[in-house]
Formats: C-alpha cells, sequence, structure tokens
C-alpha cells in the first residue's frame, strides 16, 4: 500500500495524510491531477485530495477528477485551517500562498498589505519554501509548515475566518465496505437543455425521503449554460432508498446518468 | 460616468469592457473586490467583473462581493476566450498566467510542458507583462494582449476545450429598467442545518412553472455544511410569478430570505 497526497511535503494536506497513516511514508505530488494518476497505478495505491474547504468552497478539480477516473471516496477526514504569516524576517516584499490561502486572508491583506505584491503558488507548503529560498518572500502558510522551514512566524491565525476547516478525501480503487453516513454522486444530464431539468432531477430525493445537503452546478465543459450537477445526500448510495431513486432518474425518466463517487464513513469532529 | 474593470489594461475583462463602451476611458483595479470599491464610491460609476467561464465555473469572488454590496447586475455579456501561449523568445523556463487560464489549458501544458514551472498571477494581462519585462516567463494571455505587449505569439488556441467563453457582468447602482431575460439572486437559509431545506426551498419555483437553471452552494462561511445558494432562473426576477415564489419562501415558510442579484438583459450571441 502506497499514499499519495498534494505536496510538496508540509501542506495541509500532508498533515491531514499524517494524521490518517501516522506510520506510513507519504508520497507528495505536484498536483492533485497527478495525486490520481499515481493512485491510479497500482490498485492497493491509495490518495489524499482536499475536498471542501470552508470558506472556498469545493475544490473543483478535486470533483472533476472523480467524475473523470474510476476511483472512489473511501472516507472523508477534516481537518483546522491555520494560517499564519512566516518570512525570514521583516524586510519581504511579497506574500505569497496557494490561491484559495490568500483569498480566505483577503481582508487581512487588504487591511495589512494593501500595496503588497501578491504571488500564487501550488500550495502553502511551497509558499513557505519560497520564502525560505529568498527573503523577498513571505508565506502565507500553516504553523507546522512554518516551523518545519524554520521560518520566523510573524503574525497568527491570520485567516478573515475564525473556524475555518478543509475536508478532505481518502481515494481508493475499492468503495468503503461500511456505511456511508454521506454520499457523493454526479447527476449527468442526457439533455442539459430540457427545462424543469433541475427539480425533475431533485424531487425523487424529496419523495423518497433522501436529505439532500449539497448540489452544485458545474459546466459541462461542451456549451456555456449546460451543467452537471455534484450533489451531496444523507445516508448511503447502495441502500435501497438511494438505489430506487438512481434507478428512476436513469431508467423511468431517463433524463440523466447517476455517478457515485463515494461516501464518508467516519464521523467527523 | 466612470468605468471601472479587472485590470491590468489588455485583461480579457478590460477587452469585454471595450466592447461594451469603445469609447469610453476605462478604469482598470488590480482585483475584483476594487472594481466594487470603486463602483460604490459614486451612484454614476459603473463596473464589467468576470461571473462565469465555461470551464472553471463561477468566479466565486464577483458572487460573494454581489451578495455582501449593494451593486446589481445591470446586464450580462459575453467573450470568447482563445489563449495563446506568448513570450519574447522560446528560452522561458516558467509559464505564468492568472489560475482559471492555467487550469483551462492543463492537458496542453501536461502534454507539453510537463516538466516547467507554472506560477500564477492575477490576470493574463500581467502575464503578458511579466513576459514583456522578464524573457525566463512565457505568459497564457489573450491573442490581444500579446500584440498588445509586441510579444512572440509561440502557439495558438492552447485551451483544452475549443469552444470557451466567459461571462460577465455590467454592476451598477441601479437595477436595469429593461425585462430581463434571466434572473440571478441569492437564497439564504434562516436555519441552514433544515432537513430537506434544499427542495423546500426549490419547489415552488417548480409549481409557478419558473425553470431554475442553475443552483451552486456556497458555504456560508460560518460553520462547515452550512451553504447559501445562488440560482439562475428564467425571466424576470420582479415579475408577479418569481415575487410570489419570495414571498412564499420569506413570509409564509419563513425558510430563507431572498437577494436578487440582477440579471441579463441582452440575448448572448
Amino acid at each position: 500500500m502506497t499514499i499519495y497526497t498534494l505536496g510538496p511535503e508540509a501542506s495541509y494536506s500532508y498533515f491531514a495524510t499524517k494524521k490518517l497513516f501516522p506510520d506510513s511514508h507519504i508520497h507528495c505530488c505536484p498536483t492533485i491531477s497527478d495525486v490520481f494518476e499515481q493512485v491510479n497505478k497500482n490498485k492497493n495505491n491509495l490518495g489524499v485530495v482536499p475536498l471542501e474547504n470552508m470558506i472556498e468552497g469545493t475544490v473543483r478539480e478535486t470533483f472533476d477528477l472523480l467524475l473523470e477516473n474510476k476511483l472512489h471516496i473511501y472516507d472523508i477526514t477534516q481537518s483546522q485551517i491555520n494560517h499564519c504569516l512566516a518570512a525570514q524576517n521583516k524586510d519581504f516584499s511579497i506574500i505569497t500562498s496557494h490561491q484559495q490561502a490568500l483569498a480566505q486572508c483577503r481582508k487581512y491583506l487588504q487591511k495589512n498589505y494593501r500595496k503588497i505584491n501578491l504571488e500564487d503558488t501550488k500550495s502553502t507548503s511551497l509558499a513557505a519554501q519560497l520564502a525560505l529560498e529568498n527573503s523577498k518572500y513571505a508565506a502565507i502558510t500553516s504553523k507546522e509548515a512554518a516551523e518545519y522551514y524554520g521560518l520566523r512566524i510573524l503574525d497568527e491565525n491570520i485567516s478573515d475566518y475564525p473556524n475555518n476547516k478543509t475536508k478532505f478525501a481518502l481515494i481508493s480503487h475499492k468503495p468503503n465496505s461500511k456505511t456511508h453516513l454521506n454520499s457523493l454522486a454526479a447527476l449527468i444530464p442526457n439533455n442539459p437543455d430540457q427545462p424543469g431539468l433541475l427539480i425533475k432531477m431533485l424531487f425523487p430525493f424529496q419523495e423518497n425521503g433522501v436529505n439532500l445537503t449539497k448540489i452544485e452546478s458545474r459546466p459541462n465543459k461542451q456549451n456555456l449554460n449546460e451543467y452537471i450537477f455534484y450533489i451531496e445526500f444523507e445516508g448511503d448510495a447502495r441502500q435501497a432508498r438511494a438505489r430506487k431513486i438512481f434507478t428512476y432518474l436513469e431508467k423511468d425518466l431517463q433524463i440523466c446518468k447517476v455517478k457515485i463517487l463515494g461516501g464518508q464513513c467516519t464521523k467527523l469532529s
């Protein structure tokens, strides 16, 4: 069993993975797409990828890759996100971080560093590495990463939102045999142009007492105004109640295909 | 009347604005948030901000700012997005662009420039400027911007998706008095934890024959798993049919507040 996550080492994904597999060696990949590619190579491989942040919403690349690949969400875990500003010293001229981290500290940055240049990097950890290599950079990164790279912490808890969390998906070749507390699926319309389509697809959930907790339209990437829909609902997609809905949508109404993406088995703390 | 858009000059937003107001001077702002701030300063000011891209989906910052501010979507316009790779010469070592442009060229980059470093910038136009200032950068930018900055076009139409378009919103203090073909609104739940909430909010649209074309859950930024919902529907939010739905949701069911964000009056070509 080999475990892949979004790197580099000391990223939020890395620390979330380390919490799940404290004794395993963790391979860090440069992009989420690379994590999927590596996990695909061997049926025993596992991956940990960011799924949703409390502020920024879904990580769209992860959802798009779950739709394109045959991998399953085996379980979902959650980490507290505590951004800090770290650098070699106070004489930096650029603040760098992952674009979501920059967005999460937008108000802090506008208040304290309005005139400073911002530069996106691929991860909060790479930002810390950049700050270590070049004193013109300050990084928005986790406290753990700042300490890992020996940076000076200039400011702590700088996120605009105090209770910021990110969900991570553990991805695998086999679905989890444990019961899902929540399931994720994609509804892919056969004819995206049909009036009333969205309600037609959602109403069977209501009729069968399955509580939809989330829905997100995503462009189908063919035409503007044509969407696929990612949904999250309470319960297990493999149980009779949910299966009945999918059969109704796919065979009776013939309005969409349903792809089960996996689910969450462990209660989030 | 002063017009603000997301800069710098020669950005996709700039060219979209220039098409709407060919004879006006256009002020370029560094962020979408700055466009809103500038437009807010004077009731005659207008802004043009990106709203949705066919590949990447909604521009979340724009929607979040529409919710926070009192400005209206006065109309919606649309531009073809044709990315090209441009640099001073072929000896570049970093490819830079807006993160959405990088994402839209993901397959092209993985195929042709897998080992090259990618760096996000705030816009495709800034990427072109960087490439002009420093020959180690190649930019993913519009053909217009490459020509504007006198760069050499190394490759054209490099987007993974041939028919890529972006919608831009014209924002103003007053709503458009013309009839909206489509309207945008936010549904803000009073109690986000209520089971069946999503269907309860959407069903009245079905019952009143209002066709919902899009829905997106966005974190309410207070708690994970609590959302507000951006919707798009056919018709004008100020007409009786839609008003009846909003009154029902707000007063009878008392399950959510409705904020009308504005609408699209001109048919998109």
